[in-house]
């Protein structure tokens, strides 16, 4: 049962990435995001309430064809070719005792991906889809070949104590999220997916959703991969002190990555961003993807209406962050994982509801009079 | 982009019934449904916790692979050929004016099951699923081949004025139920799921569900098809007069069942029945679905551990029933299309969890060190 170790699945065409030397030159690149198709969803609305069934049943399905055709501006949207980026990254905040696994687990499941052995890499290919790890951030050197390297620097800095990083090394990571979502729309990609690997990232992205949320560190807190209560009580603590600490402006969403963040979350709200200036639809994995949506949404409004949330996490944090998001999740599974793996699971139900959209029959069929509202 | 009319989804076997001439062979059958498979259970359960992944991080996946495979009696539980039962029956609560619809279409949509051209059958293709359309009690004779008759009686009698059905005519109805779980078991189905056509079948679920629940009509009544606000309150009048006119012992399952169900609602609670029976997992549908689990459930608690919730209703009264039945769906979307649309979409999230089961890297694993616990 177990599945080759070379994966097709694993894209390395070698990605560009946009300078971005300072926020003026991220402004000016944020500017390019354009609102989606207002003709490309009314026509996508016209044909959804011709099918033989009644208006509207669809439910959420309905809107996600509907936003789709908004984002490729065409009513009849593609999204076959997909593909779940993975940001793998360390962060220093682990010195804190904030994780229940040792700092070397995010380079050891990084080079997993690549044999084909992760939760990611079976839901990724159940949905036909393509993975690209890229390493942004891993503190030691990968043994392994098949990972992007494209790394900021080795592990960010103890949040607890300074900055997790630069601004400028902030900005540089962002360009490598927005680099790679240029890069797959260039080899093909219709449909992005986020994912992420990184011992103790749920404790620096409670720190920057909690901010950006105006949530207090308790209410943004869970077990990650398993922690004790003891252990949960120390996190907290220290995502509290951190925040006490850096008392950074929760208007100004760099700030708060640069000094609570992560490079996998700043490698994501990359992404996100770069979905949006490509006309990308992009779903959110877990409350790691989440806390970098909402960066990217803080950044540059507009983008949000590219992304779909794909599972409310475990973490309890999440649902808030989903709140602050404006998205729903579409699958309640409880999951907490990471690594991309509920992304791969909605990834079908997008797929499902296209084909509803081309498949099922309409009230121009022949035949066909099942649910024509009474007159 | 249109299907060929002929569906290799759609078996034809001849389908054979239990005798079950009073409340006395429904109990004994009943008796037969045993528990499920602790040993099975505790070795799925010990192999998920040697996958390389924090322990219970797939969350309701994992719960879902020990289910299984207590359900098989097996650590390896095989799902792969599944099978949506679509039960369709008119109701003779129409003539009250509780649907948008008018009842011509009962038969018009089970026609459409045959032609490939419905919600259920492009989710049920996505999905790799069979189907199989019984006509348990259409009021008008079906002209479609791939229907298979085993009408109980065309469309039940006006429940607002007298009882649905006779006691015999749903005891027949369940037994219709349990036999095509017992036929589609033989013809090598491995999960069954759960669908149903039936215009007023909203009306029908909520007064059943309401006197199981024990709650008031109002909090149970939805749109349906596509309500305006003078009809849900017409809606809702009729189900209050009905229950009050006929005032069923809700610890009497079958008096509620004839008395205000549907045969659709009867055929598919014996479907549950018949899956217990049989061993097989079921996959509850939407609303009218889980109003005929419920039925199942308060016939013979021990179906219970069969069942799965695919997705959470639009119906206002899905949440309580889900809740009565202690199952929590998979999926939120809104939907309210019915015919087992729901539970063709979460077919493959059991696929993808057993995958997850067979295919992730495990401890054992040469290399492969990722999240053991630290000492």
């Amino acid at each position: 049962m177990r599945p080759a170790p070379i994966l097709p699945e694993l894209s390395l065409e070698p990605a560009g990435e946009p300078r971005l030397p300072d926020r003026a030159a991220l402004a000016a690149r944020l500017a390019g995001i354009r609102p989606l198709d207002p003709a490309a969803m009314a026509e996508a609305r016209r044909r959804l309430d011709q099918l033989t069934k009644p208006l509207g049943s669809l439910g959420r399905l309905e809107e996600a064809v509907v936003r789709l055709a908004g984002i490729a501006g065409s009513a009849d949207p593609d999204i076959a070719d997909k593909c779940i980026v993975i940001m793998c990254a360390d962060n220093g905040v682990v010195e804190e005792g904030v994780s229940s696994c040792p700092p070397s687990v995010t380079a050891a499941v990084a080079g997993n991906f690549t044999r084909g052995l992760t939760g990611v890499n079976v839901f990724g290919r159940l949905a036909g889809s393509r993975l690209r790890v890229i390493d942004i951030g891993i503190r030691t050197e990968p043994p392994e070949p098949g990972i992007h390297r494209q790394r900021v620097r080795s592990g960010t800095a103890n949040l607890a104590r300074e900055s997790a990083m630069t601004e400028s090394e902030a900005l540089r990571a962002l360009a490598i999220g927005i680099g790679t979502a240029s890069c797959l729309k260039q080899a093909g990609c219709r449909m992005m997916g986020t994912g992420e690997m990184g011992i103790g990232n749920t404790t620096t992205s409670a720190a920057v959703a909690a901010v950006l949320c105006g949530q207090p560190a308790e209410r943004m807190v869970g077990r990650g991969a398993g922690l004790s209560d003891a252990a949960l009580e120390r996190k907290t603590g220290v995502i509290r002190s951190a925040i006490e600490l850096h008392r950074p402006d929760p208007a100004d969403p760099l700030a708060v990555l640069a000094r609570l963040g992560g490079l996998d979350i700043a490698g994501l709200a990359g992404c996100f961003l770069g979905a949006a200036l490509e006309r990308l639809p992009i779903v959110i994995d877990g409350f790691i993807a989440a806390a970098a949506a909402l960066v990217a949404l803080r950044l540059a409004p507009a983008c949000g209406d590219f992304m779909f949330a794909s599972h409310g996490s475990a973490e309890p944090g999440a649902r808030l962050v989903h709140d602050a998001l404006g998205h729903r999740p579409l699958l309640d599974l409880d999951m907490r994982l990471g690594e991309g793996s509920g992304a791969a699971l909605a990834f079908p139900l997008f797929d499902a509801a296209l084909a509803a959209y081309r498949q099922m029959g309409s009230f121009d069929d022949a035949r066909i009079e099942a649910y024509r509202p009474q007159s």
